[in-house]
């Protein structure tokens, strides 16, 4: 089993693995597992704020709006991209269509993949094992942040690298963002908070939800991307 | 005082910083750290073997040609690129034409920036003071293998990243070096003899090249590329 690490989208590129779990910590796959944790029967992203309006009014029209730009909720959307939006009394059994500027582009990529997961922190444990279970080889594409790097993606697929111990073999960014994530865990709050994409948040009033965005393990959820459409098996 | 890092050769032309420190640990920067150690009096990067050889014909001919393809010396050149063989006895008061597969690119890029200079872990501490002397924001760029991430380049510039304590702002690459050597410095010898790079050197021969080149500061040469030479001042 051969492990890899896209830093960036632009990495994956020449990348032909047939497993791809797309990590887009702030915030997007942090709210795809929070929303299928609390009931959400399937999510739908589109690159475009047009597309998602689009696909509401043609095919789903019970579905819910969500998605950011620049951080913000899109007007007329009923959800952004803060995980403490995706509540159960919001989610619940609702198809949901996403548009968010990092996350979804990564997707896009990854779509040709025979298997695409999304991860973060949040459902890091959960998705280890599916990957565990299935014994192939595996990249973590980081979606960064407009095409750039993003410490915190990095550091969750450091995360997930560093849970499939000595039976897998690492490539060097693999073993790189292992060794980020010993090097940063002890201290994650601060090292997040001090990355770019941290500042930007917090500055426009979501701290919080880099504190909650961080957390292991809460979720037990594995959303898979298949066929332009994600749910929970 | 900013602080960024270009984990490859191709991340720096987004960079436009006035000091550049080149790193290859692996092991071109630290040959030319131990060359200037022991007594080199300067040293050419040429990108080509074939500029190497006329630059000694036409302009130095009692310069020693040093470099490598694929790790191995140079068929007719009297050094290749292992530290060892860079002893006093053999490089004092000399002049070395230098042409090695990815520091020698590095440097190129980099030839337009106000200052440039190159960096190992067997050199460090004393880069770092320079550095901090001179009070400028800074991009450390890793010469990567073949335009590849090497994991080695970004953990040495992770080393100095954490030396500059509080006063420097980083950025999120430069906050992920840091971390990354924080995390793997306790076993430095173990990550990197993983790496690609590391086990293509054990498996020519060159194991002993690694753990020299993992040495931290035990030179004190602040090698400073101008005008297409190397030379300490």
């Amino acid at each position: 089993m051969q492990i890899d690490v896209c830093f960036t989208p632009d990495d994956y590129l020449a990348s032909s693995a047939s497993v791809v779990v797309v990590i887009d910590v702030l915030r997007a796959t942090t709210s795809i597992a929070t929303a299928f944790a609390n009931g959400c029967r399937k999510l739908i992203p589109t690159a475009t704020v047009e597309e998602a309006v689009v696909l509401k009014q043609d095919h789903f029209p019970d579905a819910l709006l969500a998605g950011e730009r620049k951080g913000l909720i899109i007007p007329g959307f009923q959800l952004g991209n803060s995980p403490f939006e995706y509540v159960r009394n919001i989610v619940d059994s609702k198809t949901i269509i996403m548009t968010t500027t990092n996350g979804t582009r990564a997707l896009g990529l990854a779509r040709n993949a025979a298997n695409v997961f999304t991860a973060a922190f949040v459902n890091a444990a959960a998705v280890c094992e599916r990957l565990s279970d299935m014994g192939r080889d595996v990249v973590f594409l980081c979606a960064g942040t407009e095409g750039n790097f993003s410490i915190e993606d990095v550091l969750c697929a450091g995360l997930l690298v560093s849970r499939f111990g000595l039976s897998a073999t690492l490539s060097d960014k693999a073993l790189a963002a292992r060794a980020m994530y010993e090097g940063a865990h002890s201290d994650l709050l601060k090292t997040v908070m001090t990355s770019s994409h941290g500042r930007y948040l917090r500055d426009i009033g979501f701290a919080d939800d880099v504190v909650f965005c961080l957390q292991h393990d809460i979720f037990s959820v594995v959303p898979q991307y298949c066929d332009g459409i994600i749910t929970i098996t």
